[in-house]
């Protein structure tokens, strides 16, 4: 058999769950938390040159499953996730994902890779360099509502970006705060584990909250919500799913991703089409003020935007070089003469 | 170190170009062919059960890369596919691609595989699948007009499907008129070379224009285009670029796919968007006429669609079972506990 050798163009790298989890130890989790907030910063900074359009979702009875193309003109990337809440009850995740970067000017795919993963190290990155913007000065302490395969990375990355040292836990499941706190053991954060939101509150300057069930929630009541706080709020992330009571809302200054997709999959599908946000880059670039006083609630309405994943693609293969924490695939048919597709089939019998 | 041996839900199948190219010739390239036709008629059979939508294209100055997502409620499907016209010139494909079926229920993936050869078997099969039931009864000869990448998959499947056993090749390039003649050499095929459009259609039935600029074109005028044939129109399948004079439309009925899409990417972009159009699907179940008469000239303005591609999924997937043409990837993190992300992370450490 004469079997077509694949040339390199042929040959899309492809990062396993197994070769991520050693890359991530390779360079230190707290440093890919941190690094990963700047690259997403970066890409912030220049919004504007980015393709960007809503997720395209395919929802059904019991989940969606989305794909999150963009581009910057060089660079186009897309991730396939899907959300499947009562996935835990077979024991497989809520969420799993994968996605691709290709080169804009050949079409050419460039990097595969497990997303599982590497979206969990992006959410956090993103809270965390957020929060660098909108929390208030020398914040110490987060509280960390819902304690499931988010927390612990939003824990370090709050902790690698806005340097904090003091984690307050709570979790309607008390084996989800006890599993969290026995992960966090070992990074020089102090972890408390609460009875309840109430107690976890307490002296935080950040809340973050990230519930999974799939219907509108009210993780956080108006009363429980002093003045001054930065509010974090993952877990609102498709239609019918929220964690806020929305007088929250009308108290906070309410930043966001992508306006038209967070009015549909946010905690602001609660409020009119005309409830004001501020778009996060604008922040970033210093076009919009961030935290303006002591005293304002500041609510980062986080559902997680295709450049945030574009820009964690980008770092992975950045830092893949060199290493060989990939394997190989040969994915794409690259015959001799591109117009003699039948002929490299026929040669390969 | 205490790497987790990945379970079975999260292994992906993937299948190489290489594995792609020996199931083929297991099968056998024409049983492929003729399959994949009763796979993608079977589905247009059940079109109402789809999720349609049109596919999400990432335009750029030298191409596009777009998406192609579908699902039936019980599998999702979708395709990365690129269109670089000028890729040839550096040694590069047109047209890449690769595809993935997901479980609707879970969202986890189950296939994933190169398309680029397999996106050639399916457009030449559903090709061969609206020549059935639109081409002249007893048709023999087929005219294939730009001898590309598609030329030799068309003429097997037309043959495979349709009878024919002659096929009259033109392409303004000769070079490749003569690699598909020599690919063509041992397939019990008529084949012979013409030296222009007009002699390549001489007392052909069905007409196949397949050429790959993006720009419009006028591949047939319409003096050349004689009564009772049946056009294939596979090369107009992006705004932009077409390949047939306007007054041929008019003279003929049209046969579509998903209207949406191709009122934007096929021939009919040259129309008025009230243009008289078929889906096929209906011709297909009966719902709406095929060929009427021996004079009516019928014309399929093919630009492929997300369906297509998940019947030739679900085929692949199929004919998978029981054999070795594919790999499996450890692409989906699957902790023991699916809200311990972060434990699965540190105990691979």
């Amino acid at each position: 058999m004469l079997s077509p050798l694949p040339s390199a163009k042929a040959m899309v790298p492809f990062v396993s769950v197994e070769n991520m989890m050693r890359l991530v130890h390779h360079l230190g989790v707290e440093t890919v938390l941190a690094e990963l907030a700047d690259a997403i910063e970066a890409d912030f900074r220049r919004w504007e040159s980015f393709d960007k359009t809503p997720r395209v979702a395919s929802h059904s009875r019991d989940g969606v499953i989305e794909l999150m193309p963009t581009s910057d003109g060089s660079v186009y990337s897309f991730k396939y996730v899907n959300g499947h809440p009562k996935n835990t009850v077979d024991g497989l995740q809520t969420v799993t994902a994968f996605g691709l970067l290709a080169e804009v000017s050949t079409g050419y795919p460039v990097l595969l890779t497990e997303m599982t993963l590497l979206t969990a190290l992006r959410t956090a990155a993103t809270s965390a360099m957020a929060a660098r913007h909108l929390a208030p000065k020398s914040t110490r302490t987060m509280t960390m509502i819902g304690n499931g395969a988010q927390a612990e990375f939003q824990a370090l990355a709050m902790k690698a970006v806005c340097g904090i040292d003091t984690v307050r836990l709570y979790d309607i499941d008390p084996r989800a705060t006890e599993k969290t706190v026995q992960n966090l053991a070992g990074f020089d954060l102090k972890v408390v584990a609460c009875r309840s939101a109430q107690e976890a509150i307490e002296g935080a300057e950040i809340i973050t909250t990230c519930t999974a069930d799939k219907q509108f929630a009210t993780i956080l009541t108006d009363n429980m919500v002093g003045a001054g706080v930065h509010i974090n709020a993952i877990g609102g992330d498709c239609p019918g799913k929220t964690e806020l009571h929305r007088d929250i809302l009308k108290r906070s200054d309410v930043f966001v991703e992508f306006p038209p997709q967070t009015r549909i999959e946010g905690e602001i599908q609660q409020m009119a089409p005309d409830f004001p946000v501020v778009e996060l880059w604008k922040v970033v670039t210093g076009a919009a003020p961030g935290r303006r006083d002591a005293k304002q609630i500041t609510l980062f309405d986080s559902v997680g935007f295709a450049i945030e994943d574009f820009s964690a693609l980008r770092y992975v293969r950045e830092r893949l070089s060199g290493t060989d924490f990939y394997q190989n695939l040969d994915m794409i048919a690259d015959p001799d003469d591109p117009r003699d597709l039948f002929g490299m089939l026929q040669r390969a019998k």
